[in-house]
């Protein structure tokens, strides 16, 4: 029964990841700054004994270290899953993704070294490759070349885990998401498409010309593939995580979202395969190395958006 | 004749480039926060009538942008030297590299949008790749796993310089500086030997074995490099900069500096074939791209070694 500390705890994956540890039976300390993660998404878990909740900007080390220092047990394990999640407001304001996405990375690296926790779970992205096109993307591809100042600071803070790791960090995972879905859904296409056509139902409004082809993976198959790696045994293991297919394209998910939420709508496209500068439209992303060494995931793309937009629609008519 | 913004102006490489671009007929404009760099490295440039300077920390983008708009002229091309160069001290403090290595390039950024500064040439470094081994280091390889905090902070500097040549900076070199001999020194392993030697003239402490190699270039060759990769027309360009050999070892380079400063004292290895956390012991550079497009070095690494130790000598005589 060790104690995790969840940076990001508020938001869509740290809600899943502390629930998964609760019924795993661990004791969790999550810490959020609040600044996009949301109080009422913890209603559930704040009632557990075993969970706790503190307000911490993260990139404040001192901050961070007094909440280690209290949390009533040594720490274990840090789940680092604090970052900005809206890459277009990043590229806008390059001192989002420096501030949430590099700096949280940096402070958790000199509070772990100070009160000495040896293992540090950290949510990379794909973002960090850049676009390779129709090329495979496995974990050992170069020339790394992020498009968004999110995958730059994603790169960044990856980079700076790794020379912690060589000077004194015992041991670090470095977890690549791909696209997440699944509830509760605080950001991303699902959501933003299902409120869009919520707020005008004849009529539904897409980024781009709907033939962005990216593979996404539903969030119990996340958290699982993360559980995962966290029992291999390297000291410094970095893995892809995804759905073993292609992926689909935007206009799948469109008419899906159309089809469950507002059957008549019609669809409108806009010029160009980028919804977004930083958007990687096309995205081949090789999962083999985690595949081989025994974890599949239960869902595909197809599946894990269909079941998202189910959850998602769900969750959006009792918000 | 264009005016060229320098940051780290009062540096090692910053002073080289600005007495490169002034013979050749070009204004320069040198930054330097002076925390390493040295004003008296300044002295024979300072007189001249295309050349001036001011005391700027360019991670704080607002002076920077003020030192940019009095200029004098619009500014056509940045050479952002400035950075920490003590990687042993960046090992020990992250704030260093954080600060100097890569909060200066952020700041330089940031300035430049402000000013629309259309081309960005930026010194980085082999220390982005890590440990390869025998492998050979071209530009394209991975995984990136630099094993300091300069090399990391190095990478999140390329990183972020990527994401903004997709978002608004017309134009980028990154060059992938090896390690540069010659004057003015102001660090590095030859001025560390020969001042050690001047210390105790006896005795010659060497850190590690001797046995590491490493590849060296000239500054001049290194000028040069630079100044070839500029003139080529690709909007985003990373070459890696260095001779063509396979390099020297520390244990060439320990005796040859004994043999011109104190040619009777004995010298005495450490255990072990790393300086310090986060030194590379072994690196096969290729700089094959680069040789490709035209450019040769004038000098090996035996060659740049054997010059630079004789001009350092001469210059800690006057110092």
């Amino acid at each position: 029964m060790a104690l995790h500390l969840i940076t990001g705890g508020a938001g869509f994956v740290g809600v899943n990841l502390a629930r998964r540890l609760l019924v795993d039976g661990e004791r969790v300390l999550a810490v959020d700054d609040l600044s996009r993660g949301q109080l009422e998404l913890l209603a559930e878990l704040e009632v557990h004994p075993r969970f706790q909740f503190r307000q911490i900007d993260c990139s404040d080390p001192d901050a961070l270290f007094d909440a280690i220092k209290h949390a009533g047990d040594r720490i274990a394990h840090v789940w680092h899953m604090a970052a900005n999640s809206d890459i277009p407001a990043g590229i806008a304001d390059p001192h989002i993704d420096l501030n949430r996405t590099f700096l949280t990375t940096f402070g958790v690296l000199l509070a772990m070294r100070l009160a000495q926790i040896p293992e540090l779970h950290f949510a990379s992205s794909s973002a960090i490759y850049g676009d390779f096109g129709e090329l495979e993307i496995h974990e050992e591809v170069g020339p790394l070349e992020p498009i968004s100042n999110y995958g730059a600071m994603k790169l960044a803070s990856e980079a700076q885990i790794r020379a912690a790791v060589e000077a004194y960090l015992p041991r670090a995972n470095i977890f690549r998401f791909p696209n997440v879905v699944g509830v509760p859904a605080t950001h991303g296409v699902i959501l933003d498409l299902i409120r869009k056509l919520r707020a005008t139902p004849n009529r539904l409004e897409v980024l781009g010309d709907g033939t962005q082809k990216k593979s996404y993976l539903h969030v119990d198959d996340l958290i699982e593939a993360m559980m995962h790696i966290s029992r291999l045994k390297g000291r410094y293991q970095v893995f892809n995580i995804g759905p073993t297919d292609k992926g689909v394209t935007v206009r799948m998910i469109a008419e899906a979202v159309r089809d469950r939420v507002s059957p008549t709508a019609m669809i409108a496209y806009s010029q160009g395969n980028r919804g977004w500068v930083g958007d990687v439209p096309r995205f081949r992303y090789s999962v083999r190395k985690l595949v081989e060494t025994g974890w599949t995931p239960t869902l595909g793309s197809d599946e894990a958006v269909r079941r998202a937009i189910e959850e998602i629609a769900c969750q959006e008519v009792g918000a």
